[in-house]
């Protein structure tokens, strides 16, 4: 084994027996593992689960009338980067799935856009505009807000009737100046991104002062597929960052934010829990940051490589190769 | 007048008369205060040169077979870090205004993307992915180089027949495959900037070793009409670095690149250069870097409150509020 993987352990029967002896809740990490959104069929995770979920039928363990619950006497707590869907579409995910998980288990960084915005008693009259998918819409108007854009501006034509009926002979990109009073901005994951909504992010953020921007995450990458990476939530973040000059307030992973919001929302003490995911720069430094133990799975974006680079400072706890060792090695 | 701008002189009669005899060549950022495409009735400076013209055309200096010249003697060069025309283009521009310039006196920062290629000996069967306009591909194209991309995918569609052939059951964006073997992709301002450009250029920086990454220029934002301000092409490259967790190479002002390229084709020493232009983040910079003499103009993008800030840390030597001053005080 390299030097560099000294500080982590490879999951073994062993310790993961430990390890699920001494904590009281998992937070896993649904992206790149869980839910590859319609591929589940070709998804290895989504074959574990499948196959967890046909022992665990056997097993007296399981009540179908009640959330998953691999683990007996164990929370399970779902946390997603991924703000194209609100926690409703991810219960409704899962239970397609054959899963059966509540809402309030799941965390997405949709919510937790929310939930700053109701944290710090932001005036639900006051508008927020959204560049990203309908999840964000959806928690934000949940929550009471006045949210706008987003999916509702992935077509949206060129109005160049004001300037030219004062006089302006316009030339082809779209024309705002109804940006004003707009007093948030909330940039996700928008596969519809357009010039209109990096537009009309810019002129809120810049021209209203006070305007608050917030990125559900800055993911560089995600992995929407087996095959290939797919630009994230980062590539909108800094598209905003590169015409705004700001720095936004990040509420999804690795940000503080989320896992304080978790914390008192379970009262679980932060060494009790087990954060599992496969990322090191948003799974495993979030556990890391608050304290959790931690467990990488490379069955996603991290390869062995990665983990194993010298470059790498982030190590985690535990590591193995997919998640369905998890269910093999604890139950 | 604030102590801040006590480095910065206002433009006089005196002053501007001898920084006329100490130089030969004026630089001219042509993009905020010369053209703003079809808004030419609209711009002060439009107005300005109009007005000069209209003065020129009565002077003997003038003479209307020959380049626009309103400082006989003395060369002028336009260097425009907007990318999203050609030189060619831009010489056209000049010609609807009534000024011929010939195109060997407009650098682009588009032209400048395919003089770095050319310097670095860049194979010409090589790929260049293009996300931007017209003007990077046809400077590109018109050097020889393999550039695709651009205004050809700005309404590409999805294109999941691969992904569906192989069994994978896919989801809405744009999926591909096609990204091998490309070794440049240059970003510019691309008003029509969408999903599949942003994964196409990610794939190609993220997948193929050694590819390049270069931006025409890293405005954040542009004034092409009066009432408000657009992202730039630093929104565009910001984009990319957000998904690619890479820096790019920049061509256009504030880089060396486009002045080295400059002096060694009008054999001037900076010191006999004068750059005038409406920004300090960009043009004044841009001078300053090379050690030429550098003028601001407030009726463009900086205001004279934000070249006073105590923040502001570029000062010109000269300024002054609008361009027909320069003709007013210098003829």
């Amino acid at each position: 084994m390299n030097s560099s993987l000294s500080q982590s352990q490879l999951l073994s029967r062993q310790n993961a027996n430990q390890l699920l002896d001494s904590i009281e809740a998992f937070l896993f990490d649904c992206d790149a593992f869980l839910i590859y959104d319609n591929c589940t069929e070709q998804v290895s995770f989504g074959r574990a689960i499948s196959s967890s979920m046909a022992s665990l039928r056997h097993s007296t363990s399981y009540d179908q009338r009640h959330s998953f619950s691999p683990f007996p006497g164990k929370k399970l707590v779902f946390v997603t980067n991924n703000s194209t869907k609100s926690r409703k579409q991810y219960a409704d995910k899962f239970l397609s799935l054959g899963i059966s998980v509540s809402e309030d288990e799941i965390f997405s960084s949709s919510f937790a856009a929310a939930m700053y915005l109701q944290l710090i008693n932001f005036p639900k009259h006051k508008k927020v505009y959204v560049i990203g998918e309908q999840g964000i819409l959806e928690e934000l108007q949940l929550a009471g807000f006045t949210a706008l854009g987003g999916p509702q501006d992935s077509s949206t034509e060129t109005d160049t009737s004001i300037l030219t009926s004062i006089g302006y002979s316009v030339f082809e990109p779209p024309v705002f100046l109804y940006h004003r009073g707009w007093s948030s901005c909330v940039v996700g994951l928008d596969q519809y991104i357009n010039y209109y909504k990096l537009q009309y992010g810019t002129l809120c953020i810049r021209e209203n002062p006070g305007c608050l921007f917030i990125a559900t995450n800055r993911d560089a990458v995600g992995h929407m597929t087996d095959l290939q990476e797919w630009p994230g939530a980062g590539c909108m973040v800094a598209a905003i960052c590169g015409s705004t000059q700001k720095e936004p307030i990040v509420v999804g992973k690795p940000s503080n934010f989320l896992m304080e919001f978790l914390l008192k929302k379970f009262d679980i003490s932060c060494s009790k829990m087990c954060m599992v995911g496969d990322r090191l720069d948003t799974d495993i430094l979030f556990g890391q940051n608050a304290g959790c133990r931690t467990l990488l799975v490379l069955s996603g974006v991290t390869t062995q490589s990665a983990l194993e680079d010298p470059s790498n400072k982030t190590q985690p706890e535990y590591y193995t190769s997919t998640l369905s060792d998890i269910f093999d090695l604890m139950t």
